[in-house]
């Protein structure tokens, strides 16, 4: 069978990675007989949007809907576009509209990458965060009231709906059941917000009983911030709403060296609808058009994408390629202290997939 | 002139930190020429509830809300009883009802205590992190439909309020441009939760243009969060939301190597109502009992509260003579690597006072 993958580069570094992205898929593609085939759209970008007054195009659903991927660069350019125009008229909207529930992303303390954290080695830090990616937080339901006056106020629904809820702890504790450890972690914070909280609780709760098997504990957000920095060791699956999950999987990535070689995915697990793979960094508008962007997120969301196809020879083939490519300082970009720009990275991890 | 301080335990180690807390509070009374007058109270506690099926008695706020300060050591017990009683009976009410809209927390690097993070040293890690107390995320907005059906669904509102939004960032600035960095962080998420946070976005700015002084900047909570860990360095007066201080400010405290030390304020500015200091740890079940918590948090809430009663001097000294205390690894308890008990730890800084 033959994957057909869309490709949206984006904007700033998004367009500079991509390149690197696509040059290793088609070395892991070739050494495990895997056919893929590539459609560039230059739509969900700044340029797009300033000839077309849109992110994308009215049929952009037509356009991709039916490919068994989208790979992903980056999008937003604050300084140009307001996020409420570029993420919410791209990324967010695929998330909804594809049904995206999932947003997945590994915490690994990688060879060559220096841990922030004291003494912390690879091998001592390596798990995933699981986050609800459709509801929760990032509702749109509230607004304003008495404008302009002292007597303003405004207000944001929460929304958890048991579909929404259930589905995304289904998927966390199957995650969970299917690695050594068998443990999840679930991130709450009833004792203080009082109501979405202890539904999110009651729901693990229940899916627990559903998994003899899996241990699960739970922590309040603030705690449960403060244990990544102090025992990144404890965890191996940790599940959280949209908000919850957003800030565990840029922190975990942190707690392993830098945001920028951290990959994820945005997963219909049913798949209805194609799955979004995305370096976890954004645009770098700072260091656009230089050609030193590091290209190891991209690369690496490439890995997911496969193992989301189901290709799990190539996808491990290709994290094994970072792991030994991080490994030699030269090969490394500038951001992890060594001299190879952009290509030469991307260049270095083709050679090592085998 | 005297000040008159409730002093309430609470429960676990609240009970055994409070008598090295109130130890220290005297000797530096003594030394700086201080008058203090402490009054006993055992509500907020278990024990109280047990006895009265409530946390407190109904003249709570006749009790104790002409007092200069109330002295709180820690509150909860989950296996007992549920959070939503304890806590919402007790500290939560008192933030509230005694409009302590400032929940105030320093992270500070302190000797002695080895940081989680690689190479950072006493010196390196300073600031504070200034949290909005009252409402925002914390409301009891919301509720449950279609219970037990497939269709169910909670919601819970955020609410902010020019009011309640504009003297927590008042208050934040005023802090920051006292300060010899005059450098401000607010914590945002406006491209995601997109109606509250950009209000808040919107009314920092505003704020901005009163205190022209100040340099200010913002992240959002996920990358903030990230940068606690990677560039602690960068930051001198943080400010966010209920939710976002809640979490910054255990963040925060454990990349200074522990919450076990970590003091905080939940301050009425106005004097109003006497404001709350209690340390930033619960309880701890687990621990309390064997005479082995460290009191150095109750203590620090001490120093807190006598720089908010006008005593600066007094409440220095005792921070000097915390700072003094850790160094010495057998004046340490048992958690920061030392073999002092509760007491042997609280004489030593009370020595140390001067
Ligand atoms: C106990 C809990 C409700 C509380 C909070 O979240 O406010 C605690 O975490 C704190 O920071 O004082
Ligand atoms: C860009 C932003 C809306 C987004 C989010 O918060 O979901 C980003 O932080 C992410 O994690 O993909």
């Amino acid at each position: 069978k033959q994957y057909r993958i869309a490709v949206i580069p984006g904007d700033g570094i998004g367009k500079e990675v991509m390149p690197e992205g696509l040059r290793v898929l088609e070395a892991a593609a070739k050494k495990h007989g895997v056919s893929l085939h590539f459609d560039h759209f230059d739509f969900s970008s700044y340029d797009y949007y300033e000839k077309h007054g849109q992110m994308m195009p009215d049929d952009w659903k037509e356009k991709i809907g039916k490919h068994d991927a989208i790979y992903f660069g980056a999008v937003g350019w604050p300084a140009k576009i307001p996020d409420h125009i570029s993420l919410w008229g791209s990324l967010i909207k695929f998330r909804r509209e594809f049904d995206q529930y999932v947003n997945l992303r590994p915490v690994r303390l990688m060879p060559g990458v220096p841990s922030p954290l004291a003494g912390r080695k690879p091998g001592d830090i390596d798990f995933w965060v699981v986050r609800e990616n459709t509801e929760g937080e990032y509702s749109s339901v509230g607004g304003r009231m008495f404008p302009d006056t002292d007597r303003e106020f405004v207000t944001q629904q929460t929304v958890m709906t048991r579909t929404g809820v259930d589905r995304i702890l289904k998927f966390a504790f199957e995650l969970a059941q299917s690695r050594p450890k068998k443990h999840l972690t679930s991130a709450t914070k009833s004792n203080g917000i009082s109501i979405t909280m202890p539904y999110w609780d009651e729901r693990v709760e229940a899916m627990a009983k559903k998994f003899p098997g899996v241990k699960w504990d739970k922590y309040h957000i603030d705690i449960l911030t403060a244990n990544f920095v102090l025992h990144p060791d404890w965890f191996d699956v940790v599940v959280g709403s949209n908000l919850f999950g957003d800030i565990l999987s840029d922190l975990g990535p942190a707690c392993t060296g830098t945001i920028g070689i951290a990959p994820s995915g945005n997963i219909n697990p049913e798949g209805n609808f194609p799955s979004v793979f995305e370096p976890v960094h954004g645009s770098a508008p700072d260091i656009a058009g230089q050609g030193i962007a590091n290209p190891i997120g991209m690369i690496w969301s490439g890995a997911m994408m496969f193992e989301h196809l189901g290709e799990k020879e190539a996808g491990k083939s290709i994290v094994e390629a970072i792991e030994r490519t991080l490994a030699e300082r030269t090969l490394r970009t500038k951001d992890l202290g060594g001299n190879a720009d952009t290509t030469a990275c991307g260049k270095a991890v083709a050679d090592m997939v085998d």
